[in-house]
């Protein structure tokens, strides 16, 4: 085995192995090795074919994008113990009947079987498989049978290496599998004690040699284990190393018992850092996780987040796990410090946006020229992306108000209860804890959200564009410097663009919310995504106005609700007129205005039905047009309203227009949205035309926080209990105490 | 087609079909069809191998069951046009190389193939692959290649099935196809224009016409649609259908167009149909979906609701999802009726409780009986299923508490704001919607959390243990003749316990909020289950108590917090002790104190380092035992404690003992938990000791409501805004109108 590590006849002219996951879906020529875990089934009898399946489909993906795709596989074993089994037991029952004279099956006892007899056994059968698979794919394999020493003798690797360039040449997929009918007996050793097969170690330094001969760009071990843990597995604080640098090593702790586990944990660490090394990139994965078995190999390729990946590149920063680890600490602090100290840090960060606003529009400058350079944003993104003096001044003014605002938001007391003598209990408001933004374009976002988390005592992970990465730099590093102030700078992360936001939504137990601000897609993706995280936000806005019999004329409402920024979630989209309406002038004035406004009107079934000449039919009345764009339709009352809207709205902001105050109390009571207007436009559901300071965002959901969210949507309670030594026996049946729940004054205070 | 479905030439004396998805465990032999779109893959050239091979996994587990198992596959074409289009390409090129001279493969173009040849040529290699699947689960397959036609001879029909008996007893998997080669050539039929594949009825048909002929119990048919769907998939208002039966064959709208769907999903129903009146149960299903795939078929044997299930018996109550809605509409009722009739409700049911108490100690002895005959529960929660007088009495006490506490909870105003003039903005509380509360054992949940539901608006979903169904059934009908008093004897609905719970968490966009009450197990598996549906619970209490070196001796806070009912989530699991206190008297007090109740007690690290001979060390420190058993482990000082809790803690409860008001209130401030007490037992933690009066389970969740939750956690709020025609266009920079945003003055009152 040292031998072989301590080999150096390999040229390592190539290029270097990647210093990023993301730069992975550069790699051309791909080695993916298959432990016998991923291959056979759980007994290690037979071959687990769905797994193998999708694997030969992700490798055939892979190959017809022009890759270069190597498998270096086990299974031989396994697939002709099955083989033989069959054969053994076939055989034993004919010599049987032959001496007994009859046909009893009963005590047959299959006996243990060679490991090299049943590679042989098994080896024409997996190839023949693997040919079959690949068949349907039109792409050709070719079978390379190899040990370990063959790459010891000069001429067998130059043959060897020449056989595979040919191969790869001519598009076929080469399958390499250990000649396990000649190498030596396995050898019982303490990583597999008791399982009978060819050690795992051959085919993990055998794949290493090979992607290194190959000059291999990417290996892809794959095995039953997510990948390589700083302490053996199942310990309290085991943890998944994600990028895996040759001089962490001391860092991590192997363990010796476990049975795939750790001892063959390092014979595989020690194969993919002579591999990295070498030149080639190296990741250890799952290969047998039936969740994720369907991509697993892609999804590397694409570079997610999946096992440990070994780079010879230290990065400057902190991981991501760390960026929250650190913020979560920082963020106790914050929360910790007096209302007024967190006061400071937000005047101290209003006044650092007005001082250093050159230097902000210098950075915001860079990422305009670039967003304009690769033309890939549209005009309105650019203009959300753009900032200027007069922005940055309102933006102070802003965050001035929230933190006079904001004084006593942490901490108040809501509820005191004397439970008993001597026994209180108060429910108080707490932050949160760690907060995941994701924000989109808007680089103004980041002080907004940022006053708002220090307002409120959370710590706090942003996640910015790309597009917007100078400018969010510099607002980061302020913003740090107001923290400062107060010790606390960690509090507030920036998280590097590279990171997937696929990725962040999967950090469960670490982050306590996360709230998307951007378009529905960024919302619906980030609700998928996120695993066990609750996501605050709105993911569709299907706003009505309902226009009664008793409206009144000079109400402009669906005009505004409509034309005043189409693209906002709390625009109206559809239209619902009462019947009485149709072929009156207020109802010839409602399409006039919209007319005028260029809005593009389609008919719902029941209006359509009504006119001779009818716009086009709507395709759903559940549509969220974002663009001059509405639907019209007809209904035959205030309750038929409400029922419309319960059917086909997303419960976010609707309205009723009419002089009739029984009607609209009857419509605000019933409509179960978020927001229920009467006679104002649907526009002014929005945090700041609330009156709630700044907002983090609008929620649809129907627990914790709904509609428009300020500071309040950015704490929970906790429940706080002062006694003197009191237990729950005291109130029993035969003890001395009882219950009072007498309720105490609270000092009353609004936070905005 | 027609005189295929009319034939009546066979015996249908064999068992009828299931009634219920609960009773398909029980079939013996098992048809799958696999649709063309299920075995190929989307450009139905090449076989979807990994589909193809979890499939085979699948049928070969039933198969290894004990089941017989039959396929019935579509799949030759695409096998063959693979391979075809290969021989094409290569023999045209040799032809081009030999007329030109040299070697150009530009310009071939591949012709359209013929199907049928298509079929002929890929027959044997599709058998071929199944073949070495099967092999790999010790399974023999064989091959069957039929028309519809032979099914018309009676001849060929008996032949047909003896030999397709004779395979099944041998433990072979018939593998069915129809024989391509010699059918009529493909009609272009309108559902699947363009595609030049055999027309797919012929699969459908001869799949229902093979599992009526065997006597099958279970016909699977897998195609790319999810299953039966009551007008055409995609518009606005089409349902799956859950179970159809025969009779609501009306109140289907089948679409035109759409491309595999409904033309075809006509003939597949009219095929399912016709075998469920052979006693053939049916299940058409989607076996192209990558999420379920692994797992389709097991799935739908086990019960679970995937695609549509045809029964000849209709049910006598409504679906689950007609539940959800009834519940839903008449929850609105409900929160629009007065708080007095709300109040009425609750009194009526308390009422009831002991009128009827007869009824309800009959129906539960009926569950004690059964529970002890069949002697699957255990004594503790044999128990916990038991009601009595007493229990009942104190029920309607604490019933009749509520109504009277909570006046005031529904459209509560929680906050006034003049945005500007005539322009008011208010925030009150509504009801959250549709709840599910999923409860085991305890049939004294039922009324308690029906009151809070009514109390707070709510419609209620209630999903009972099978023990319990007697009890649960009587205590349901008489909370809905409570309901009934005010017309909304509908708004809470009992789920029948045939329902899985895992298909309930599934009920998204039908369902606001799942809480689960129960085991923690109950608990994690719906947080895994629920789909988007958030869920009211804590999974884990692992409840700390630190006793500080200024802690007094008379405080058995720790025994309390441990004891008094130790399978509790809110009993201590971990006592930290600080360091100065080890050997000191009151240690030793501590440690007797627990020995005396005979708490069996593991070793932390640090502390096992102390002791010369220690008790056994505890695998984890985030052990929740739920039985006479703790951790105790040394810390060196409060701040210790802290960041030990903060680490293997739940944050659910955690304790401080000490004298040192200073001390304590840095605990109370720093500990990151629901619930943090000072000087009084971990077991306070419960709604009905802080005063909430009923509660309905303790959250561990950290947005909406954390630590015991009572009527307050079943409450959202709305926005409501009153204007006189408003629109946002007149507070623009050119517009009237100015924001005010002045606070009024609410009606203060607390709801418990």
């Amino acid at each position: 085995m040292c031998l072989f590590f301590l080999a150096v006849f390999l040229p390592r002219s190539h290029g270097k192995s990647f210093a990023h996951r993301s730069e992975l879906k550069q790699a051309k020529r791909i080695v993916v090795k298959l432990g016998s875990a991923v291959v056979t089934r759980g007994d290690e009898c037979g071959l687990a074919l769905g797994r193998l399946a999708s694997i030969v489909e992700q490798v055939a993906m892979l190959q017809n994008q022009g890759r270069e795709m190597m498998i270096v596989t086990s299974g031989a074993v396994a697939f002709g113990k099955q083989r033989l089994r069959h054969e053994i037991l076939l055989s034993q029952s004919v010599r049987q009947a032959l001496h007994s004279g009859q046909n009893q099956l009963k005590d047959i006892s299959v006996p243990v079987l060679e490991a090299r007899a049943c590679a042989a056994a098994g080896q024409s059968g997996l190839m023949a498989l693997y040919e079959a698979m690949f068949t349907q794919y039109s792409i050709c394999t070719a079978q390379i049978l190899v040990t370990n020493l063959d790459f010891h003798d000069e001429q067998k690797r130059r043959n060897l290496n020449s056989t595979l360039h040919e191969l790869l040449r001519m598009n076929i997929v080469p399958i390499i599998n250990t000649n396990d009918a000649v190498v030596p007996p396995p050898v019982p050793n303490s990583d597999l004690q008791g399982v009978n097969v060819i050690s795992i170690k051959d085919n993990d330094s055998l794949a290493a040699r090979l992607a290194v001969e190959m000059k291999a760009d990417l290996l892809i071990a794959l095995s039953d284990v997510q990948g390589l843990y700083d302490s053996p597995p199942g310990t309290d604080d085991a943890k998944l190393i994600d990028i895996f640098y040759p001089g962490d090593q001391q860092s991590i702790t192997y363990g010796t018992k476990s049975r795939v586990g750790i001892g063959g944990m390092e014979a595989k660490v020690k194969a993919a850092l002579w591999a990295l090394q070498g030149g080639t990139s190296v990741i250890i994965a799952n290969g047998t996780d039936p969740k994720v078995t369907g991509h697993v190999i892609t999804d590397i390729v694409e570079g997610k987040k999946i096992g440990t990946f070994f780079s010879e590149v230290k990065p400057a920063g902190p991981t991501v796990e760390q960026q929250t680890e650190m913020a979560r600490h920082a963020g106790r602090a914050l929360a910790s410090l007096l209302p007024e100290q967190r006061g400071e840090i937000i005047c101290c960060l209003a006044e650092l946006l007005t001082e250093k606003k050159d230097e902000i529009l210098s950075a915001n400058r860079k990422d305009m020229e670039l967003a304009t350079a690769t033309g890939r944003l549209s005009q309105p993104l650019i203009n959300r992306l753009s900032l200027s003096t007069a922005k940055l001044n309102s933006l102070a003014i802003g965050l001035r108000q929230l933190a006079v605002s904001s004084g006593n938001s942490v901490g108040r007391v809501l509820r005191r209860t004397r439970v008993a003598n001597n026994l209180e209990l108060e429910q108080i408001t707490v932050p949160i804890g760690v907060l995941l933004v994701i924000f989109e374009s808007r680089p103004d976002c980041l002080p907004q959200v940022s006053a708002l988390a220090i307002a409120s005592g959370n710590a706090l992970l942003l996640k910015g564009g790309k597009e917007a990465s100078n400018t969010n730099k510099i607002l980061h590093q302020l913003t740090q410097e107001a923290l400062s102030i107060h010790g606390v700078a960690d509090a507030i992360q920036l998280v590097s663009t590279r990171e997937e936001v696929e990725d962040l939504c999967k950090l469960d137990k670490m982050i306590d919310l996360i709230i998307p601000r951007g378009s529905s897609e960024l919302v619906r993706d980030i609700q998928r995504a996120a695993k066990g995280v609750p996501v605050l936000g709105h993911s569709e806005g299907v706003c009505h106005v309902y226009v009664d019999n008793e409206a009144s004329m000079d109400k402009a409402i669906d005009v505004d609700s409509k034309c005043d920024y189409p693209a906002a979630c709390n625009a109206m989209e559809t239209l619902l007129i009462h019947r009485d309406l149709l072929r009156t002038p207020l109802f010839d004035q409602i399409i006039d205005m919209l007319r005028t406004e260029e809005v593009k009107i389609h008919a719902g079934p029941r209006f359509a039905s009504y006119l001779t000449f009818s716009p086009s039919e709507v395709k759903s009345l559940r549509t969220e047009y974002g663009d001059l764009e509405c639907c019209i339709e007809v209904v035959d009352s205030m309750q038929d309203a409400v029922d419309h809207i319960h059917k086909y709205g997303s419960s976010h902001t609707d309205v009723i227009v009419t002089e009739n105050e029984e009607t609209a109390e009857q419509f605000l009571q019933q409509v179960d949205s978020a927001c229920v207007f009467w006679n104002s436009s649907s526009r002014f559901a929005d945090g700041y035309r609330f009156g709630l300071g700044a907002e983090v965002g609008i929620s649809t959901a129907r627990i914790h926080a709904r509609g428009p969210v300020g500071l309040e949507g950015l704490l929970t309670t906790k429940w706080v209990l002062r006694g003197e030594g009191h237990t729950v026996a005291d109130f029993s049946e035969q003890g001395s105490m009882k219950y009072l729940h007498e309720s105490i004054p609270v000092p009353q205070g609004h936070i905005n």
